[in-house]
C-alpha cells in the first residue's frame, strides 16, 4: 500500500501551553507533503518530524485564527533562508491576503521563491487541489469566522488485470491500458468480453477528513461518510458544553457522535483546550460512543 | 540587593532549531518585567519561565528581522485571551507599524487592552523608557537594517542614612528625606553639617547592555563601558569571519574583544547560528580573551 500518513505537529487550541503546540498537521501521500494549518512554532515541529521541507508545496489554512496561521511568516522566511526555489501555494480564505501580504512585502522582499495565495470561499464544498493521485475538497465548518475542513481523497488507480483471463482471451499488449481503464475487450471474432471478467477493481481509494474548528454540526456527516480517518476537533469535555457552544467548538462526546453518524473507520481527536492537564479525559469520553478512537499528540504519525 | 535579572527565553539566530528558540529575553527589575525581542515561540518560553505575564508592560524590539519579532502576534493575542486590561507598550523602529498594524486590525479587533507602539530611530542613543528606578537607552547597532541594542540602567536610590550620626546631630524626622537626597543639615544653632557626614552613598546603580544584532563595532564601547553585564551576539566562530562580516554579525572572539575594550564585569554571549551543534565552541573562543564569559541558554537566569 502506498504511503498515506497524517503527522501531528501540534494539537493544542488557542492558548498555547508547554504540553501542546497550536494546530498543524502534515499529510504525506506518496512522499508529497501537504500541510494543514500552521500555528506558531510549526516550523520547529516540522523540523522535528524529520519530514523533508522540500517535499511541501501546498499549505491549507482552515481559518484565520492566530493559532492556525501565526506560524506562516516564520515558515516562509525559513524556507527562503534555506534557498527554496519552488513555488509555495497557500490555500486559504481570501482574507489571508490582508494578513500575509504586508508581511511578505516587508520581510520577504528578497525571497528566492514565489508564494502564491490561492483563495477559497467557505460556503460550500470546493475542490481546492487536484493532481494525478489526490483531490482535496473543502468541508464547510460552522465556527465564529469563515472556516473549512479538508477532505483528502486518494484517486483510484486503474483496475488490476487478471493475468489468467487476459492470457485466455489473448488480449494483445497494446490494448492493456484500455482494459485497465475499464473498457471491454472485443475479440477478433467480434465477441464482447466484459471488463469485469478481465480485471479486479483497483484498491479502494483512501480518504482523510480534517474537521476543525467547528461547533457540533451534523451537516458535515454526508460529506465525510465512511472516511478511513476522521480528525475532529474536541476542544472540551462534555461538562463544558455551554462553553463549547459559546465559542463554536465541539466536545469529545460530540466528536464521537459525528464519527458514529458518519460511520468512519477511525477517529482522531485533538485541538485540546489548555484547561485540561491530562488528555485521557477526552479519550474516556469519546471511546464508549466510538471505540476506534485515537488521541492526537505532537509527533504522532497515523496511517490513513 | 534588589532583584535585577536577565532571563534567556531564546538565544538562537535566524534559523530555528530544535536546540534553540529565536531571540527573546526578559529583564526583571524589582519584579517589573521588560521583554527584549520576541521571536516565534516566545510566549511558550515566557510561560515556561514561570514569570508573571501581568508584570510585563513594555517590550523592546531591537530590529525588524523575523527571528526578533515573529512572536509578537501570538503573545499579544494570548494576553487578550487571558483577559489582560493593562496597556502594552511596544518600543521599536517605526517600521513596526507596517508589520503590526494590519495584524492588530485583523486579529485583535476585540482585544480587551490597548497596544501602543512607541517608535524610535536607531541613529543615536535615545532614552526610550524611564521610571523611578530605571532608564532604558538605545545603543545603535550596525546591522543590515536599522537596529538598536538597549542599555538598562538602574537609577541610584537615595543615600543611606548613618543612624549614629543623625542621632548624634539630632536630625528631626521630617528632614530625613532631604538628607537622604543629599542635602546638608543645618542645626538650630546655624551650624552646617555636611551631608557626607550623615550618609553613605547609595548602592551603585547596576547596568545591563543588550547588543544584538551587529557587525563588530567598537563605536559602542563608549556607551557600554563598565556595565555589570553585557549580552553580545556571537553568531559565528572566528573561522567564519567572512560570513559574519557579510551578514553583519559578530564572532565569539570579537564579542570578547568588545567586552574587554569596554571593561565590563561579565559577558553573556548568544544568538548562535544553527550550524553549530555544540555551543561550547563559542565559550572556548571567547574565554581566553575575556574569562568572565557565560553562554546563553534557554531557561538561564543571570543576576546583573
Amino acid at each position: 500500500m502506498e504511503k498515506f500518513e497524517v503527522h501531528i505537529l501540534g494539537c493544542g487550541s488557542a492558548l498555547p501551553t508547554t504540553r501542546h503546540y497550536p494546530t498543524s498537521q502534515v499529510v504525506n501521500l506518496r512522499d508529497k507533503l501537504f500541510m494543514i494549518d500552521c500555528g506558531e512554532g510549526t516550523q520547529v515541529q516540522f523540523r522535528r518530524s524529520k519530514l523533508k521541507f522540500s517535499r511541501l508545496n501546498h499549505i491549507f489554512i482552515s481559518h484565520l485564527h492566530g493559532d492556525h496561521c501565526f506560524g506562516l511568516p516564520g515558515l516562509i522566511s525559513t524556507f527562503g533562508m534555506l534557498g527554496r526555489t519552488a513555488e509555495l501555494y497557500i490555500h486559504a480564505h481570501k482574507d489571508i491576503e490582508r494578513y500575509l501580504n504586508p508581511i511578505l512585502d516587508y520581510f520577504c522582499e528578497y525571497l528566492p521563491y514565489k508564494v502564491t495565495i490561492v483563495p477559497f470561499e467557505c460556503k460550500k464544498p470546493e475542490v481546492v487541489y487536484e493532481d494525478r493521485s489526490l483531490v482535496v475538497t473543502t468541508i464547510p465548518m460552522d465556527h465564529r469566522i469563515p472556516c473549512c475542513g479538508f477532505l483528502f481523497e486518494e484517486k483510484s488507480g486503474p483496475n488490476h488485470i487478471i493475468r489468467d483471463m487476459v492470457d485466455f482471451y489473448k488480449v494483445p499488449i497494446y490494448q492493456m491500458n484500455r482494459i485497465k481503464n475499464g473498457e471491454d475487450f472485443i475479440t477478433p471474432e467480434g465477441d464482447v468480453i466484459p471488463n469485469s471478467r478481465l480485471t479486479k477493481p483497483a484498491t479502494p481509494s483512501r480518504r482523510y477528513a480534517y474537521c476543525s474548528d467547528t461547533i457540533f454540526n451534523e451537516k458535515i456527516v454526508e460529506q465525510i461518510k465512511h472516511v478511513d480517518l476522521l480528525f475532529h476537533e474536541a476542544t472540551f469535555t462534555h461538562n463544558e458544553l455551554p462553553r463549547a457552544r459559546e465559542t463554536y467548538h465541539t466536545t469529545a462526546r460530540q466528536a464521537a457522535q459525528i464519527a458514529l453518524a458518519s460511520n468512519v473507520k477511525r477517529l482522531l481527536i485533538g485541538h485540546f483546550s489548555a484547561r485540561y492537564e491530562d488528555d485521557s479525559v477526552f479519550l474516556n469520553e469519546a471511546s464508549p460512543i466510538f471505540p476506534n478512537c485515537l488521541l492526537a499528540k505532537e509527533g504522532l504519525c497515523v496511517d490513513v
